[in-house]
């Protein structure tokens, strides 16, 4: 195992925003935790690259400044592009790439030798599979069993773990309803709302707002400064605070789940989950266990009735086992194993003096 | 020239539209007149990079069925990364790629040895300029002399050429006042209108519209069926009877034109412009020859009854002097044999035998 941590991994975050994000940034998180991760377990060469004022204890390298939605300057694919392009002029200096960063960085994959293997973070459209399918031959892994493309070669789902240095246990339950994450209708921010009213408890709402008609028609009428609140986005210490004061979390997503990071955060807090079984929702909570899976706003409200058979330190126990950052990069561990073997493989035949 | 024209050309034609596009589309009309422009002249190895339903007398290859404009069901990055990528796997095949596809493809020079000539067709933002700034020792051509970044290398201005085949000349003016092109701000539609209104004469406004919200609140009120018609896009066959309605075409752009394909097609059909003096326009139009530069909508108006001073003639010839796909593709021939120079003396310093 020595030799194998001595590899020169490079991996790819976006540069939507900072890496780890201020506050929102899914895909910056899980990029960062894996960098943290395999630096904490004793890889040696571990490279990020990430927007310049990016923060890691790995190496870091970047050419963008900010984030492109931290900076409204600068036009998302041309910084995509310089980004990805410039980490690919690089690629001989790495004996594995690990995107996360989408589809875009597949297309330099005919230029490059080096192996990549791309965290599928979610398919945003049915559409970019086109990309995915010209590249059948490169690594990916899944970030859910049921987050799968049926036609892409995967070599495992990795959940993704998160930082519990920022997540404090909290045995004893607060008294709101909590929903937080992007605000936006595939999340089901008005469904808690919904929630929150037949249960006649108090919601705290919190995330960015990444649908602004959305939230002034369908939630923005319903806010107030007690009974359902409005918060805006949170950071870290922000989000273990509201965690503090949560019941439960209401997440009625409206689309198949990837994984739900919101998820896992909250049980890491003690906090039980009401969500919709829809996706991974399944797969990361256990039901009736640390939550409820439901199928309708009347289903969630009764669920909220039966959140104090929930054993709290069980939601806990359950991301310990399953979705920490040590556990995460110990999987991907076994990823890159398996692919410096089939790179290793295929290098054979044509192997030997000339 | 024997030997110039026997070297491996690749067009890269954009793929938002057919190309040659069926009404609008800009870059691929130019891309494709490049490339019939070259076989015309006797190139023998000229391959055009398009959607795969275009249409060419060159050697054709694509990935994309049809553009993204016209099928919406793509994503248009998608569509742009796969044709761009699987073109630049190919560049061996080639003794010079020449990009009419904005900076994208700049990304993948890093990993390609054929030599890149991009025609920049106009800075749609001056952030994708960062790219342009990352590559500065490709070739470059601008297509007038005002469109020009003054950080950037240019080998030369190639005026865009215009297939004369359908566009008729008229040497009797219409009554109408013509504008078209893509409804937007940009172009000034509601200055056209205003023109029109102040002269008490027809109007004809034609084309995509690109923003609806625009043509919505400052267009849609104005038009009806008699003196201010909006008709929709206009393939060449339909452009060509629409100009002979022309008394005048009205151009009132308010942001520099980069070149400006309407000005060159209606003098092509003997019909003078009226253009606001931004940009291109005074490298397009011969100012109180071929119409009338002017910076206002009172100037413009003064200058329709001016109009009956230009001789129509006097416009074609400007065309068939200065904007046919021949000069075009002459002027790109000089470019083409200055890169080709370049690279040798290059590739002379480490040549010779080992």
């Amino acid at each position: 195992m020595t030799e194998l941590k001595s590899k020169r991994i490079a991996i790819l975050a976006p540069v939507a925003w900072r890496t780890p994000p201020r506050a929102y940034g899914a895909w910056e998180t899980v990029a960062g935790n894996i960098t943290e991760g395999l630096v904490a377990r004793g890889w040696k060469n571990v490279t990020l690259f990430a927007t310049k004022e990016s923060v890691t204890s790995a190496k870091l390298i970047g050419w963008i400044e900010r984030g492109y939605e931290e900076d409204k300057t600068q036009i998302p694919l041309v910084s995509t592009c310089l980004h990805i392009s410039k980490a690919m002029e690089r690629a001989d200096e790495f004996d594995l790439i690990h995107n996360n960063f989408d589809y875009l960085p597949l297309t330099y994959l005919p230029f490059i030798k080096t192996p990549m293997l791309t965290t599928i973070h979610g398919f945003s459209e049915p559409d970019i599979l086109r990309v995915y399918h010209e590249h059948k031959d490169s690594y990916y892994v899944s970030i859910s069993d049921s987050d799968r493309d049926k036609d892409l070669p995967y070599l495992a789902t990795v959940y993704n773990g998160i930082d519990l240095s920022n997540l404090n246990f909290r045995p004893e339950p607060g008294d709101k309803l909590v929903h937080y994450g992007r605000i936006h209708n595939d999340k089901g921010t008005h469904l808690a709302i919904e929630v929150a009213k037949k249960c006649d408890r108090d919601l705290i709402i919190a995330g960015i707002i990444q649908d602004q008609d959305y939230f002034d028609t369908l939630i923005k009428p319903h806010t107030n400064d007690s009974s359902i609140q409005y918060i805006g986005p949170v950071n870290p210490v922000q989000r273990d605070a509201l965690l503090k004061e949560a019941y439960a979390v209401i997440h009625l997503n409206l689309i198949p789940e990837r994984f739900g990071l919101v998820m896992a955060e909250s049980m890491a807090a003690g906090v039980p989950v009401i969500a919709m079984d829809l996706g991974s929702c399944r797969e990361v909570i256990a039901d009736k266990i640390t939550g409820y899976l439901v199928n309708s706003v009347d289903e969630a409200a009764q669920a909220v009735g039966k959140i104090d058979s929930i054993d709290r330190k069980k939601c806990r126990q359950r991301v310990e086992e399953n979705f920490t950052i040590d556990r995460m990069v110990s999987g991907y561990e076994k990823v890159y194993e398996e692919i410096f073997l089939r790179e290793q493989k295929k290098k054979k035949p044509q192997g030997g003096k000339r």
